[in-house]
């Protein structure tokens, strides 16, 4: 923690927050599930990663983020390893658990708290949150276009449960 | 207004929340800008709708949203007719200053107060906001894949001044 912001009154509670977040990570277990296994690791667009290689991202950011907060130790950012659809399913499904665990353990007024994150992203907590769900939303919007350019549909963006 | 839900304390504020916002709001503004005239609103991968089309959506839905939210008076949504890029530009400027001045209308506690948006979608206030954010987060991640199909390089997604 480097310094401290003056602490204001806030409209999204901690436990919507996670809620909100573990709706979008249902979502993009659709999406894993979604892709033919052969081209989860290997399809892409314009150069960029395979939808597999970005949930790896994903994965590595999730709990890791969530446990430097809690316990304020951290390593160094680093994806999931290469894994098979059903291993990336099954880290997915631990990182759920884990995570209902951790975030209940963040004091409220710690989300205004400022950090660095994994030792070099530096910002309040409820903005590096925000950026994890995010960076979720804007991969799984590419995975959206791999799953159509493939013939696949996709799940439907709005269906969260 | 159907129902009203228990306040619990919030842990994002307000003000913080539009900020959040606005800064996707300029990623996304560079983004329409990254595309070529001649192919905003015509490129397509997979049969998806052209960028453009997806910058209409989120024109319709921010400010209608929020000044439904504020006055209480709801059109069925519909997006922003067909535009040239510069008009599109210019509603995207237009959009960010009155979100600017509506935001603030709203008082901290209705962040909570459970709503129909558009007269058809029901849900907390702090939950529409944050679908309309990641809706334009998801269909933006979509547009990243068809400027690198393009071969043109997007602007980075972490940067949001």
């Amino acid at each position: 923690m480097e310094a401290q912001s003056v602490p204001t009154t806030g409209v999204i509670p901690a436990d919507a927050l996670l809620k909100h977040w573990q709706g979008h990570r249902r979502l993009t277990r659709r999406m894993i599930e979604a892709f033919p296994e052969d081209q989860l690791f290997s399809y892409s667009i314009g150069g960029m990663r395979s939808f597999g290689a970005l949930a790896q991202e994903m994965l590595g950011m999730a709990v890791p983020m969530v446990e430097g907060v809690v316990t304020g130790e951290w390593n160094p950012y680093a994806g999931a390893k290469a894994m098979t659809r059903d291993e990336l399913l099954k880290g997915w499904d631990e990182s759920t658990e884990r995570l209902n665990s951790l975030w209940p353990q963040i004091p409220p007024e710690r989300f205004q708290e400022h950090i660095v994150a994994f030792g070099e992203y530096p910002g309040l907590l409820y903005d590096l949150f925000l950026y994890v769900i995010d960076n979720e939303v804007h991969h799984r919007g590419q995975g959206y276009v791999y799953l159509r350019a493939l013939g696949i549909e996709p799940p439907p963006f709005y269906e969260r449960d």
